[in-house]
């Protein structure tokens, strides 16, 4: 990941939502005037994103522009997809789980990416996790099923095989019954000729840390992974002030999305979307895209002395009425242990392009990974992180917790799978960036551009 | 489309429809005879289809000769099926649907075509029917929805979008709220920087025609449509003895073909398959692969004068006892409002190749498009039109007004699934069309291999 | 197929099935105890898979090393099934069916290979067997249906096809009614110009070859096939011990396979999975991996004896109180006519890679085929042969004669589907065969990379 992706992490991805509340569906009456105001944006700014010009060299081989939507070959070719899997592995950090799934020594689930990678994460005997391709080191075989894959149902099958998660003590193959210990090392293999070293063939092991209760892995076979820190300073900052290590999770989603990865994220990592698309998260969170300059350093200011750092990640305040996010402003959970009262407020942090994004309220915390698996599918899951001592239908409702994010991430599915559709037509060309997407969104696919799919 | 393919559409299209009944179920003794009669043909057209030889040059690339199926490659090869979508979208204007379908300012639908392209055909507040490629300038999301993307449904979720048809005076992009008017006009978009016009980002359209009430659309790029007249000169002499544009959707239908597109227009240009394939069919229309070429000559003169133009498409008489196309030859629906008498005929007409067909009775009109949608995909669509002032499960009983067609194109999408299929084996190999295929699908193909796969 | 390959045929495919029993809940324990003894096998044999040294040249471009698996590019790349797939066809022959499949004069059913491969296997009315492939000269279509591709239900249809088996005088095509008879002779063809040669244009045959009661066909165009009587050579032996051409078929399963059909070969050529996957068969089998090289030297000799050829197929004893391969070891089906008495045996052979392969017991014989139909997609069919008089219900019971193999299938099926997803991962490199897995299982990978892959 490039320098600078790194350090766009520390800043907010929905900087957006800010001071005074706009109900949804006042939104169309207020269009007009928007479009009126975005008249006075600084030409500067104009300037910048405007097709290059004036003896710049053409930076981009496809001829791509900076502050215009990228060439739908991008989005939809295999052949730049099977690139994007590659180097995504190759060089990011992914969020996979919260660290309490996995409490007991054996302990373990698989994470799914791409159209063919499994990874098995273990909690061993010495309480360390550890993360393992799912493949045995014999002939390829999984050890643990996944989770589309169940096992057949028939009297008298003898086949022995781990599902995608649960508890055990070994690993052992289910194919010619290869064992392996939960630090990866072969312990059992049977009838192979002299020569061949226990000791050589463990299970192939993927670079993990685990960080204010959070798993990442990174999938390079290269012996150094990338670089962890810069990536996640603004995570752990806020992992201390919530105590995420602690908390447990309290509910949690799955869901298939019919579009390729970059439409996923380019829809996340804005907000100018969240008038139109998200009346129930406008309704909590503050959201006012009519703000001055001045007004948002203002509001960034006093949310960054709120919050107690410099870059630290923020949101901002929740609508008059609302004490966290649920439909109704109502408290869903208990108060988490490190918070003490009720701050009226919402922040929010990634830990960079694709991998982890948390939204923190007083009393929960939404966390949402997106994981790339086909050209066409990406895997949205949410978890819900509740205070460790609250007990599920007695101290808070699942679906009440759920439902806000949820809402949401419908809503994003929905819209994002139609953007995927909409670019398949020879009537896509490249589109101009608004104002609000400027920044993370932009950057985002900068980096795609620079770094991944030219570089 | 090449001049001599257009010509063609002059003619009828499935002319085998002759004098004298031949009731299906007495086919396989009559196929002996007709072994015996085939025998006869004289050698200068045999000779016209032999191998190319004595110092011809070899004419197509292929290595593929006139008269004989193509390689299995045009039909089976991504690659291939590229190829033709995109040709087909820069050169065929594609009959889209009646103009009926949308009386009033505001009614809309969307066209499917490919992989990936979708048109919405809008009535304007002027009355005007204008085409747009459905992609919101700002990132390429779909305005509105098609048929196989339904809405999802839940409560609470706030996505504003169009359905695949409907009533509307704006089209509002349900991801940011870019919102059009019906002329295609971007008339909001807010939070654009400086230097942005509003004027420069309206809706691409796509060419378009409306003659004798149907909706044609081309989806060139190119300032310059491909010319329109030459290909429907028959259509509009039909158009205008049945009064076309007067007359309503009574019905329709919309069958997947599991095909090449290609295998789906060798079929409906030929009747060789009449006989062995649409009892129902060659029951009501007449007939007869005995004719002699004298009393085809007799036939298609007599239809002409009763058409009233010289190269006007026609097919003939129907088989007594029978008034229309239906199955018992009873009427199903009342007389047309340009037909005073019975006549006992039926008049078919196309526009060319793989664009729009029409099937006419004194009481309702056949029309049938086939659209391609990837290498293995065509959609059919028939609609049924009647008397303007003709009411349903009154005047007409829908499910009596398809059946002969209903049918009939059941039929064909089995036979022609099954051609697709057989195709696919390397025992597949160049066959020789006969007598009867020659004229309308060995021109197309001979179309195809020219301008379209070789051209 | 190499000469190589075709000598190995004559040996047992899973010889490993040995003297003395071992219960497979016992394995856990036993294998620590294996590992141990597969310390003392002689370090030439360790040498003969080392990696390639000393002088020795790159053998094959991939720099494949025998002796490991090979690269998962070989499992999941369509390019290179489809060269599979061609090479196949071109130079093995496939095991189709037992003859009594179609004991009457027009008897038929059809053969699906490949992505689209469909051969009719016909009896004419001499009493032969024919084979054609499932293609109408004119233009291509199939005429009888598939097993995937039922006929569609609705009254008024006239289409005339036969299905994927049945009895029929002619085969009729559905789409233009071109004739021919069951020997392949076009003999109606209505219609054609001059020129055109009913006798040229018959049906394509395809190769093919009955011998011991069993189906053979090649898919080669060519008009001399490859060698039939080598790879047959054992088969044909023990098909005459057992009498295969008077049994009949008592009962048959068929089961798609998720995975390359090289491993579901890799898998059905070695027997050191059936301690870890197969409880039932090594409870009938007699399995033991603890035999010394010079305790399966006598068994094999005994065995040889037994059966009465030097180079027999052979598999060995069954266990104590088993008659035969049931989950009880109780008869399932009455003594084969050729068998007087319980053996107490079991013996295997099989004509080649990929075609056929036939477990023989006293009362049944058990034959299976393993298809390829796509890179990710191999049919499994395994037919139940019984004495020609047993009547099913009164004198075996369907479900009961088929329970051991079709447990031991669904086994095999789960782990072989689970290897293939395993080598979809980038955590997948090549493993090393252990000395169980070497001769059969090697000797297919080494014939697949020396003549298929890289031939």
């Amino acid at each position: 990941m490039s320098k600078k992706q790194a350090s766009k992490s520390d800043k907010v991805s929905r900087r957006d939502f800010a001071t005074t509340s706009v109900a949804a569906v006042a939104l169309p009456a207020l269009l007009a005037s928007e479009i009126a105001a975005s008249e006075q944006v600084d030409s500067a700014a104009a300037e910048q994103e405007a097709p290059a010009g004036k003896g710049k060299k053409k930076k981009y081989p496809s001829g791509w522009k900076e502050g215009t939507t990228i060439p739908a070959e991008y989005y939809l070719d295999p052949m730049h997809y099977q690139r994007d899997e590659a180097y995504l592995a190759d060089n990011l950090w992914f969020m996979v789980d919260h660290e309490s799934r996995i409490p007991k020594a054996g302990d373990y689930f698989t994470f799914e990416y791409g159209r063919g990678e499994n990874i098995i994460i273990i909690r061993d005997k010495k309480g360390k996790v550890n993360a393992f391709h799912n493949v045995c080191r014999h002939r390829g075989s999984r050890l643990c099923r996944d989770s589309d894959d169940p096992r057949p149902e028939r009297k008298n099958l003898s086949v022995l095989q781990l599902g995608a998660s649960g508890n055990t003590q070994i690993f052992r193959c289910p194919y010619h019954g290869w064992t392996y210990d939960l630090e990866g090392n072969l312990t059992k293999a049977y009838k192979m000729r002299d020569g061949f070293d226990l000791s050589k063939n463990g299970l192939l092991p993927c670079h993990l840390r685990v960080e204010g209760g959070h798993i990442f892995v990174n999938l390079s076979n290269e012996e150094q992974p990338p670089d962890f820190e810069e990536d996640t300073r603004a995570f752990r900052r806020m992992a201390k002030k919530y105590g995420f290590a602690d908390l447990k999770v309290g509910a949690r989603e799955q869901h298939p999305i019919k579009a390729n990865w970059k439409f996923v994220l380019e829809n996340f990592l804005e907000c100018y979307h969240c008038g139109p698309s998200h009346t129930c998260l406008v309704t909590a969170h503050n959201w006012d895209e009519r703000l001055s300059g001045e007004e948002e350093n203002y509001q960034t200011k006093e949310v960054e002395e709120w919050i107690g750092g410099e870059t630290y990640a923020a949101s901002g305040q929740l609508n008059p009425g609302f004490l966290t996010g649920s439909l109704d402003g109502k408290p869903i959970a208990p108060l988490l242990p490190n918070i003490k009262t009720w701050s009226h407020r919402t922040a929010d942090v990634t830990t960079g392009w694709s991998t982890g994004y948390w939204q923190a309220y007083d009393d929960h915390i939404v966390v949402v990974r997106f994981t790339p698996r086909d050209a066409e599918l990406t895997d949205a899951e949410v978890l819900w992180l509740v205070h460790p001592d609250a007990v599920a239908g007695k101290d808070f409702d699942v679906e009440n917790l759920k439902e806000l994010w949820k809402v949401t991430l419908i809503e994003d599915i929905w819209i994002v799978e139609n953007n995927h559709l909409g670019v398949m037509s020879r009537g896509y060309g490249p589109g101009r960036y608004s104002e609000s997407e400027i920044d993370y969104t932009t950057d985002f696919i900068k980096w795609y551009m620079a770094e991944v799919a030219e570089g």
